[in-house]
């Protein structure tokens, strides 16, 4: 445990603190974790799109935090500003994305030490859905939660009485949380915002080459994580967080949506709800393209997410090269897979009038439905409409130049971006953002004494 | 009920039969049907890869019927005899692929009387797996019977003791069984062979715009089906067959590997099981060519199946466009995904040695695990090996041309292709099997009196 604070909180909680060791009783832990609560409701700047975490929810969060931006046309590079905006404007319109991740990738072309604050602006106006907070050490943490708080037309014990930022706190495996973590932690805590305490235990490499191995040690770092965050503020909302994934034994790298993945997805969240926390899991690929690895690995990665019962879906839509890049189209094939996840979830109609068996005896042996009333009433709604899926037949795709799907998914997006309404945003509110930015940079440029 | 022979049986069960309308008394179909075995054993000409169907097993097969081959180099075309050798050598070589599933596409170049005649020569000589058998009419089902009887060294007793030979019987949705089919269920019957009962019901055309009214009917076509079944042979091994999908709504063709097609399978399952039958699901897609869509379509398919508790997973690898075309990368793509979940069923060891606490506590924080001991024990086979996966980083791939998945699938076949060791067969077996080929197509070739 790497920062001081947080070792005096543990120390006055009773654990053993051994220079940068602690070691917790037990009995601390279940007690303590018990406090956190299995549900809970982040705020959206549109009211109808507040996020329900934990139970029996499902929410998708697109992609965060990636070096580079990827799309068809101008392959993969380091990311601008405008093309953040850009990205960020394809996720407000895929309803499917529940929250935006914290940033799609990184603007190179700002200084890095305020960068996150024109993010958050972007984040605040170009979308009206939830979107992550960064906790990379205490002032940006702080800078989000001001910003936050403007948004919503509140202040800090506004946002803490109704929390709006949900961020991931990563663990420092094996066995450590470093100091940026631990302040980025500790200040969303404070303010009552909510963590996902994310162990990366890679079997193999930073964890045991073995599942059992790798999932205990992530246990255990979600527990000393978590035991941490409900004794600085008891009842915080906060998520247990699984990304237990395996090394390749060719290259050494990261693999994921293995098989490996998926069972420690769904063990995951098997231990999630041991504890009574809610489950956070990912949709992930380590290919360099959006390719047919790409795909069998995100449907991979959701398989274990969905039957892990898991409710918060880190990266969902345009994770692409291990988290390395956001892809435009890989962004728009996996918003169809969550859509076609999210209606497979929907129960089948097995009521007398959905079944029909006055429309199958009056159409009878060798006919077909596709006059029937029963057909008829239902036609419209009747089945899921895909967002890229092509249904035509070869001969008329062929015609139309033959477009494969991640082709179809660049159409999508680029239709996307030129729809674009932007969600209209009090100006006061706006004026206020403004002035928070400029005075943040302002400080941020003066020389450290 | 089409086929005079079929009205005559169940009119002796007590049906009441109008013409060419059969009504069956509900109680006649569950005493009759629960004479059926909800296990067997299917036999190979390598006795280990004897195939059981039923209980906890999942079997795949091979995509089988298509009219059209495809490969990367070669796109899409109608096939020769010589091209379908060549997929079944690959085949053969893919272990995760259980059984082949008659035939990947048709031999163009081959009269249509008799191209069966040299397939099953060819799935004889070139597989030592089983393969299944082809019932389009009785003429067919019998040269499959009798080739069978010969390649295992028996006779029709002793194939009927112990079947080798399972077929798809498709009902002609809605609510008829055809001549052809229903002949090809008898002679396979008859003989003691394996029957897989499909209705292709697809919601919006030949069935209801409903996936209740769907299944309704599906299990109204497999009982009918069934109950002829086991009136002709008590206790005949038969399999509860679900290929219930939607069409598409934009185009108005078949749709596969959508939500409903997923929902469909689970609910598929739960009715065989209703039913104590075993229960067979697919791996479809509708896509035209092998991308995202093709495998996102699949991996819905294969969640269905899985989910769904499918024994026999037809069309399993290779199948794509709807069914039209075998495609040779697909069907190394559809293998790797089929050796993914054949990994994510094998439990998770949570045994002292694997978990390792020793090894995680001599780490210790910010340590690794590379060279523990307890890794280097188990690295070799610690984790999932992938076919066509690539786990290099990008600077590596680019370097390398940067190959996507569909062109490293291409090269894996051709490799295998080129591996290819035939399994040996006794000289006498084949022997015979030739000259039963030869005495069959000079007799099919006699002017019809």
């Amino acid at each position: 445990m790497l920062d001081p604070a947080a070792r005096q909180v543990l120390r006055g909680a009773g654990c053993v603190v051994d220079d940068l060791m602690v070691r917790y009783d037990p009995e601390l832990i279940d007690a303590t974790v018990a406090l956190a609560p299995s549900e809970f409701t982040l705020r959206a700047r549109n009211p109808e799109k507040s996020l329900v975490v934990g139970g029996r929810q499902v929410a998708f969060t697109s992609v965060g935090g990636p070096a580079f931006v990827s799309d068809l046309v101008g392959g993969r590079r380091a990311g601008t500003h405008r093309e953040q905006e850009d990205f960020l404007r394809v996720v407000q319109q895929l309803h499917v994305v529940h929250q935006e991740g914290g940033g799609p990738f990184e603007a190179m072309d700002l200084p890095p030490e305020t960068r996150h604050l024109d993010l958050c602006l972007s984040l605040i106006r170009l979308l009206d859905k939830n979107w992550q907070g960064i906790a990379l050490g205490r002032t940006r943490a702080a800078d989000c939660i001001d910003m936050a708080a403007i948004a919503l037309g509140t202040d800090r014990d506004g946002l803490a009485a109704q929390p709006a930022l949900l961020t991931i706190i990563n663990t420092n495996t094996p066995l450590t949380l470093d100091i940026p973590m631990a302040e980025g932690l500790t200040e969303f805590i404070g303010a009552g915002q909510a963590v996902v305490i994310t162990p990366f235990t890679l079997a193999g490499a930073m964890a045991p080459a073995t599942l059992g191995g790798a999932l205990v040690l992530q246990n255990a770092e979600v527990l000393a994580t978590a035991t941490l965050a409900q004794l600085i503020r008891p009842g915080a909302p906060i998520v247990y967080g699984s990304f237990t994934s395996n090394v390749d034994m060719r290259s050494g790298s990261p693999a994921f949506g293995t098989p490996e993945y998926t069972k420690a997805a769904q063990a995951g969240g098997q231990l999630a709800r041991r504890y009574r926390l809610p489950f956070r899991s990912s949709n992930t690929t380590a290919s360099n393209v959006v390719d047919a690895q790409a795909v069998y690995e995100s449907a991979m990665s959701l398989w274990g997410a969905v039957m892990g019962g898991a409710n918060l879906v880190n990266h969902a839509a345009g994770w692409l090269e291990g988290g390395l890049t956001a892809s435009l189209e890989k962004l728009v094939i996996d918003a169809e897979m969550l859509q076609m996840v999210a209606e497979w979830m929907q129960p089948i109609d097995t009521s007398d009038e959905a079944i029909g068996l006055e429309a199958i005896a009056e159409v009878g042996p060798g006919g077909h439905f596709f006059g029937s009333p029963h057909t008829l009433t239902r036609y419209e709604h009747a089945f899921y409409r895909p967002l890229v899926s092509d249904g035509r037949n070869f001969e008329s795709w062929t015609e139309d130049g033959a477009p494969d799907t991640t082709q179809r998914a660049h159409e999508v997006w680029q239709r996307l971006l030129e729809q674009y309404e932007q969600p209209p945003l009090d100006p006061a509110i706006d004026e206020e953002l403004v002035e928070f930015v400029a005075h943040r940079k302002e400080v941020s440029s003066r020389p450290t004494p």
